[in-house]
């Protein structure tokens, strides 16, 4: 399999890790993206109860009550863009 | 290094392997962006002139003569989503 198909589907793991912690695991719920920014972005160091609220409040587009795929990827394409922008 | 930050290393590596390969290697001339999708999304088959023309209008945003990181990292979201919809 090819490096950009094995990184595509790394993305689709750890989203399905982290959403499947609770409700559907088709989404990710407060929670759930609290636990991916902490594990996957901050070592394992706590982030702040507003640290994720206001997270969630930017990813969640459509203002629902979870983080769909869609606004997941959105949110990994613009951290990537803005590593490569600040390595 | 959390899986999350090994998929985003992983894209990167990927666009400088094809970006580097002539010019400026800060982006993807469309010869380049050929290859790229010969090689990482079509398993080495040729992808047809026509299609690259496409693919290229179509992910060169600003309209300038190569396709920069962000229009990448934006087609490989939407595709990513899209194989997310059509597993």
């Amino acid at each position: 399999m090819s490096e950009l198909l094995q990184a595509m589907d790394l993305l689709r793991k750890v989203f399905d890790r982290y959403a499947g912690k609770d409700g559907d695991g088709k989404s990710l719920s407060k929670g759930e993206l609290g636990d991916l920014l902490c594990n996957e972005l901050c070592e394992g160091k706590a982030v702040k109860e507003k640290d994720v609220e206001r997270f969630f409040a930017d990813l969640n587009n459509d203002k629902d009550t979870v983080i769909d795929f869609h606004e997941y990827i959105t949110f990994v394409a613009a951290l990537t863009a803005l590593r490569n922008e600040h390595p």
